[in-house]
């Protein structure tokens, strides 16, 4: 699929690709956000499945039709399960995503998403420090924020795609998603989908999600900005506060159709 | 108690039975759902608690008046805690329940889930695609997914209610529930309650909650069944997004009374 | 600062400064409410961050501006973190609370309360039992449940606070606060709050984010008591059942300000 394809109109039919298909996604995932990832994942009616033991990790990244990882709380459990099923996926041709929450702001999850990010995810999703870092560009990250808008981390995002030959996405401000040729942008969101927890993680899962369905890793990643972008921007409309905000964005995504993307997609 | 004497008026009685004694439920539970099940067993007022160390579960289920151990997100220290609070449950006459997420699907946990199974739980809650892989019945489970309809596992559950010596609940858009000898039914539910992370974990903790205030295994199994169902039904009336519903499922388990259960229940 | 000249209007402050300084607050939790408290955290516009991995959590505790340690769900792998943290926050004069959840009540964490308590906690927050526990009283703790009303404990509280050199937190129906020399008392606050699970919790989290921005422990604790007491009245006022009640908080949380502070606190 040709980068300069991927149209609004063919971004519109992955909500309902997914409900029909129920991709089943291998989220290994931090501690902090598995119930809204899990619910995020059920709203757009994927099937989330969190399988965390490094001997039955590798199994089920074989089950699967895609996985996530993510390093946000990570244990040394963790650690052996995530490289058990990306092992596993990569030998059964399954899509996996890498988010590297809080890349450079720590030592040990630095190095570790720096090796993941050379295991040939099929998309790295971060926010602008975390791809930055993960790039080798110094970076302002503090714990899971960015310190760095978006647009900052255009040229970090294109070099590490190129390096490690894969999808980048900086979700901010616009998302920009790049595969090291082509650079794509979502304008679509809402400041609020900062202000609750684990909504980029969410994002992550549901990239993995849009893998399984889409035909391209590029398409994927604009279509999960897009879908999260737009729930977002419904969201806000309902509530201006985080608490019923986060309420209303599971309730939005369940309600996204091929029309609301049609008539609300903005990207370039 | 006889399986034919529970009828919807002894069933009616069960809300205020736990809202009047608050047991204190010991929740050896899968990291997706240990918030979701707290509020849901803080909404019927019974008190839930987590300990998970292997030093600490034993003591603590000593203390408790009943046990869930829920093998959906393994880790190898929870293993050990779990077998330490089985133990000290049967040495101190406590109920437990066994919710054997995922057995069948992956090889781990189906050994784990068949080793509790043999260790006298009090009532072992699964979908059908679960129950069917304990009972050692092929069956086409995905991940936490059943493969098949609540109805083909009828055959399976009654043999595991009697190789197990225990109730078997296998819940699904009819549950099912016996002790290898009668077959009861609950029809209440909504389909919404799929959309819904942990919905089916929380009932194993609410049957752990039944059984330490109803009479047997089976009548709290069937109280469980008809509360979570028809609070579904309620939460189903206030909204149909997901969202919103998880948040109307836990108001309508605060709210449930003898007279709902006596205007709304449907078992056979 | 004199424990006597903390008014109203000085803890009135309190929100616009954690709105302003955003500040970084590592939870070292429990897993039942890492999702609920980073929420809570999010609503007051503070920073949260769970970074669980001992070779990890003690590097982060230099980075984060104030520390939470809270002993719900210890595991072999927490203890190690816990410790590492404490002793980077204290060798960087970063403040910390301890929430000894459940303390009395079982023999591991009850031993490994009193170690942390003894290392320099700027506030220790919890309910009555909990407090006598740790004290060395005799209480009448039922898992994560006080079986003593809180104003039982401020002996105890007292007594804490003196060996422990820190400022003590009882919460309960009336939350007692003392450094040991003065006993301040924040009279708002409504039952719901303990129908929801993590509140308590949320509030040890709350109080480290007051401690980053606060002149003195003892302004601190009296704040988050506040603030946390006077969302809980508002959010009773929105809705009385427990589900909403959950998202009415956070949007309290979020909305509460210095005018409501001075129209609703209560403290003597």
């Amino acid at each position: 699929m040709d980068a300069s394809s991927i149209s609004i109109t063919s971004l519109a039919r992955i909500p309902d690709l997914i409900r029909t298909r129920h991709p089943l996604v291998h989220c290994l995932t931090n501690d902090v956000v598995k119930n809204f990832t899990a619910n995020a994942l059920l709203s757009v009616q994927a099937a989330p499945a969190m399988v965390e033991h490094p001997a039955e990790a590798g199994e089920f990244a074989a089950i699967a039709d895609a996985l996530l990882t993510n390093v946000g709380t990570l244990v040394e459990e963790q650690i052996h399960a995530i490289r058990a099923a990306v092992e596993t996926a990569n030998r059964n041709l399954k899509p996996w995503v890498l988010d590297p929450v809080a890349a450079g702001a720590i030592s040990l999850r630095t190095g570790f998403a720096r090796e993941l990010s050379m295991m040939k995810p099929a998309i790295i999703r971060g926010n602008a420090s975390e791809i930055m870092a993960l790039a080798g560009v110094t970076a302002k990250g503090r714990g899971v924020d960015s310190g760095n808008a978006s647009s900052e981390a255009v040229d970090a995002a294109s070099k590490l795609a190129k390096s490690a030959s894969c999808v980048v996405m900086v979700t901010g401000e616009v998302d920009y998603i790049t595969d090291g040729k082509a650079l794509r942008q979502c304008l679509n969101g809402d400041p609020l989908l900062t202000r609750v927890t684990g909504v980029g993680c969410a994002q992550g899962a549901l990239a993995a999600a849009c893998l399984a369905v889409c035909e391209s890793p590029l398409e994927a990643a604009l279509a999960s900005a897009i879908i999260m972008g737009i729930a977002g921007e419904m969201a806000a409309e309902i509530n201006q506060r985080p608490g019923s905000f986060q309420i209303a964005l599971l309730d939005a995504l369940d309600s996204l159709d091929a029309d609301l993307i049609m008539k609300r997609g903005r990207i370039l």
